[in-house]
């Protein structure tokens, strides 16, 4: 295809324009519009409101939607749903969460559950004046968004704080109205932004039109909620006696096991190149709860890694203590989530998935999400410190590796026989599919 | 449902056994099931192949699958698919493109694509004498991971470096070797992962096994690739005089705005609050687009952030630079993605994704992402620091609103007519609707 026009007016096309004008991008036309239409929903009202979620919208990416039982959070036993692409994920949380459940599952508890907004300007006044004339400030801004903040909080939630803050030693002139919100069950983005937004103008019209300062006039750069909420946090944990690790591996004794995973931990702590990958594989988790029940796992992990960072050097999630025989580990983290608005009611899945959780409220869901994110985290250090990550990996991608020879359904049987006693890799998988095929 | 019962052997049942559990969660089961079952793919070949990517997998997730088009990068325009479930990014994405392209469109430059994976060891041997040694060391770790190199110097990849790594002053006793990657168009985490497990064992055999050491022996606590990639390296531009700005928006002079947006980017470089909200929108793009073209966006994620808090502090991702009458905006971070293995080849939406994008190989996909994450963020900073984020975020998400309404087509329809000028919220769909409803 030509690769050198600009198209107008694209997304004022129909459905059915776009995707003919997309499907010629491919080598056979015919084949991709059949193949585009093949992934959308056979309910036509269904897969209207589908598209409805996001624009130019062509057809859907199908991901496999699966579930981890057995997860024991404070006492209570889970069916959690995960999506995620990338397989061993689902396997490991389920293993962990199994094994876990034997030893009094998961602990988890919600240490807060502030969310945070701010009114970015710049100003060369009297900011001392201004300070002095906050509380009057204050009750002419909440009085702004009392018809937004209302629903809210019959709730519950609502304005939790309001602060103006000199940001003057980092950069010149600048200050914040920094809000601080309880947004109850949703996650509140769009319910931070309308209120800040009602605030920036207040802010305005009482220090450019109120005739009570004088000079520039006071410049709003943004009002934008923070995806950072650090007093958005939860913290869950596991614990058991060492001795309990004896059977975990056959050629490590639980003492040794313990050394092994608190030194693959604190490894975490002071190397960035792997605390990054072992926060990633706890977000593997996380995020694959977040896609389930609707929520936005670009904010999550923004919010999660930033965190991670907030000591001067980005360094691991989680922590572990052995003391007097007993081995403790935690995660900790901040994770606004929620379990009404967006689309955690509107995508038929979303909703499915809080059913089958029970129907939780936010700070449960944020006790699930990371309780799975520990489970995948905890299975990766196990297997990382005892037979390596290749070999279970490497089994759970297998049947994508035939599929990608396109193995034939016999094949697949001799080929799950045969590697439960072999290395899986590419060439392996090749070289055994053509001693198949070629009759040997 | 009874949430106190652990299950046993779930992951052994059929799908259908699975199904047949889990819809019992539901208040209606029956409907449950037939739901789940609606997002299955009509072709059982393929939902089978769609199965296969994870564990325990009941049906699919649906995410809608747009494209922005015009997307024009190093003179080159590409129809970019996207896979994302929030309103307007898609749309921003869009609008973001279009207007750069008539301005010479995006630049982009890969400036490094090594990849980096550690065997992580504890030892408390003499550190120097294994030096001394490597070169002998390191013939016999290549000769062992040469079955597993061979195809991908074949394609030009390979190892191209390992060296040891003293890290005893972050850790007693703790030595890394650190091996470097080029793996070509594949993300590599499993190629990685194989070679250095072969490492891992040859370095214990010649430290634990050759007689050449004495004492304690070395212990590997792990093996494993790092997602972090600070060289694997795109940097993505545009630019322009700042005169151009000049019908950007209504009420501001291009000199005005260009100040406002140069102190939005400020800011989100003295503020982590603010920073993790200005690169959760450059990473809407990028996800968006490594999620339709079958990359491991947890891992983009984890790299991008934990490179943002390099310096120590948390920052934007993004620079801006004017001088001399000239608007210079750049994005630089860390993207490890592929363009062959893994999913992008065996989900047929990847494969059609690559197809659109003519095939690309990782460099261009990294360029490709990284303008789209641009386009995103300046499509924000242009919003928030203009007209505000809501009133573009809440109409892209007014179908979403009138959905949960239940809104019928003609409600819509004269919902979205009346909603160009009137400020859209929760409660004022539902009053509008209510008054439709009741026939005022």
């Amino acid at each position: 295809m030509d690769h050198s026009k600009i198209i107008s007016g694209f997304s004022k096309l129909n459905k059915n324009q776009k995707l003919g004008l997309i499907s010629r991008y491919s080598e056979n036309p015919d084949q991709a519009l059949n193949d585009l239409k093949s992934f959308w929903h056979s309910n036509a009202d269904m897969q209207k409101m589908l598209d409805e979620f996001s624009e130019n919208t062509l057809t859907n990416y199908f991901f496999p939607y699966g579930v981890a039982p057995n997860v024991m959070i404070n006492g209570k036993v889970y069916i959690v749903p995960m999506v995620i692409e990338e397989s061993s994920v689902i396997a490991a949380a389920s293993n962990g969460a199994k094994y876990w459940a034997g030893k009094g599952g998961f602990h988890s508890e919600v240490l807060s559950v502030t969310k945070l907004g701010q009114v970015h300007f710049i100003w060369k006044g009297d900011f001392n004046r201004l300070k002095s004339l906050f509380p009057e400030l204050r009750k002419l801004l909440l009085a702004r968004s009392a018809p937004l903040t209302a629903n809210m909080e019959k709730r519950g939630g609502g304005v939790l704080d309001m602060e103006l803050v000199d940001k003057t030693d980092v950069l010149d002139n600048y200050y914040q109205l920094s809000v601080k919100f309880d947004t109850r069950d949703s996650m509140g983005a769009n319910f931070i932004n309308s209120c800040l937004e009602e605030y920036a103008a207040g802010i305005k019209s009482f220090v450019n039109e109120s005739g009570l300062f004088e000079g520039e006039p006071l410049q709003v750069i943004m009002s934008i909620l923070s995806n950072y909420t650090p007093e958005c946090l939860v913290k869950t944990w596991v614990e058991c006696d060492v001795s309990e690790f004896s059977d975990i591996d056959k050629s490590l004794k639980a003492e040794d096991f313990v050394w092994k995973f608190e030194k693959a931990v604190q490894i975490a702590n002071v190397d960035t190149h792997r605390a990054a990958t072992h926060n990633k594989g706890i977000f593997n988790g996380i995020d694959a709860v977040a896609l389930a029940t609707g929520n936005d796992f670009r904010a999550i992990e923004a919010c999660g890694h930033a965190w991670a960072a907030r000591t001067g050097k980005y360094k691991s999630l989680t922590e572990v203590k052995v003391e007097n025989g007993k081995f403790h580990y935690s995660l900790t983290l901040p994770l606004a989530i929620g379990t009404v608005g967006g689309l955690t009611s509107l995508h038929p899945m979303a909703k499915f998935s809080l059913e089958l959780l029970g129907n939780p409220q936010a700070p449960e869901l944020m006790q699930i999400a990371s309780a799975v994110g520990l489970a995948n985290n905890f299975g990766a250090i196990k297997s990382l410190t005892t037979k390596g990550i290749q070999i279970g990996h490497m089994k759970m991608h297998l049947l994508n590796v035939l599929n990608s020879f396109n193995a034939a359904d016999y094949e697949k049987l001799l080929a799950v026989e045969y590697f439960k006693n072999h290395k899986v890799s590419y060439s392996g998988v090749s070289g055994f599919l053509a001693s198949i095929r070629n009759g040997n």
